[in-house]
């Protein structure tokens, strides 16, 4: 990390991660219901794809007619949905005061390129930080899990979750190292736990948040 | 030009530069056709759009659905395209030996992006030097063109075309401001010289480094 990002001033942006199966749509959907029954306005987001451009993008990036794209490519075409998803939703919500919730972020990039290692990490993450203007959550949780627990969720699997079990025993410690290293924006919880009380902890880190959000 | 940046050890990569209406096309069939006869395999390609996905991109980035972008979309989209263009178009030939004949390159980017001045121009390089791996032409020839004269050619004009006088002077100064800090690398010509003697001073420049990758 070689900057300490740009925290947006008004609002409040907080992000969800983990791996496949961990939760993070029904916390996402559980946060905004108490955010909105509190008076805030929220925007649920997720990445990629969440942008008329993005939406372009992801069926680029996961169409087999595409055929293999190189590594460089990929990862623009992913910076490309970020820059696009920060600038014409994220950035414009926080400006309005609202909250942003979304469903996975830059820290996503970094783990799972991390975990592929096709690319050096250091580079995908400047290109990553440059489109976004280094905007950084106030918040990001991270729901973990164990690997074998979270892809048992599902039947299908599609490229991402078809990788080895080490491939996603990489992404979750590249979540958990990412948190240890600035737990002032960080919040790692047990995926496995009661959804409820999950869902009370996250609570707990968003409140101060909205209150210095209030004040500023 | 924070790098010297790479060239390749095998194959000759030149690229062809200037304004609207100077003439790049034409001077890039020239020069195939005295290479083929020459016994020389030669790729002619441009950009933006020379690969599928880039020509994907470049819907997106010329549709009028697609609606406004984001400024850093932009740029990443460009990227992107050109990381394909290098990783599966450009390399891929010159790693055979060939010859690389492209109707723009880098130098665009920063040539349009420069004199649009949307971004700083070093951000936009460093990105689109690394869609490339930093990958330079041996050479790379300036069709050097008054705007008036370039724009007078066409009768229907894009978005790039409409732009202001001022616009295109500004892109001119850029291309001719690269080439006078790297003479070894580029040529700078009239493009309103006799299209043969431009040709024919392209041949100049190009017959030295097929000597040298013979070599090679």
């Amino acid at each position: 990390m070689s900057s300490p990002g740009v925290f947006s001033p008004r609002g409040v942006f907080v992000c969800l991660e983990g791996g496949e199966g961990s939760g993070k749509s029904t916390q996402s959907a559980l946060l905004r219901a108490w955010l909105e029954e509190a008076g805030h306005t929220v925007v649920s987001t997720f990445e990629p794809g969440d942008t008329p451009v993005g939406r372009e993008l992801r069926r680029i990036v996961l169409s087999p007619e595409t055929g293999a794209l190189s590594d460089r490519t990929e990862a623009l075409l992913y910076a490309a949905d970020k820059a696009e998803h920060v600038d014409t939703v994220v950035l414009p919500a926080l400006e309005r005061g609202e909250v942003v919730v979304t469903d996975r972020y830059v820290d996503s990039t970094l783990a799972y390129q991390g975990a592929g290692r096709t690319l050096p990490v250091a580079e995908v993450e400047r290109v990553a930080r440059w489109a976004t203007g280094d905007l950084r959550p106030h918040l990001t949780v991270v729901l973990d899990l164990e690997p074998a627990a979270g892809l048992g969720r599902f039947e299908g699997r599609d490229r991402i979750e078809g990788e080895s079990l080490d491939f996603h025993e990489r992404v979750r410690a590249a979540f958990t190292t990412m948190a240890a290293a600035d737990p002032e924006h960080y919040l790692v919880l047990d995926a496995r736990a009661d959804r409820d009380e999950i869902a009370a902890a996250v609570r707990r880190r968003v409140e101060p948040l909205l209150v210095q959000a209030a004040r500023a």
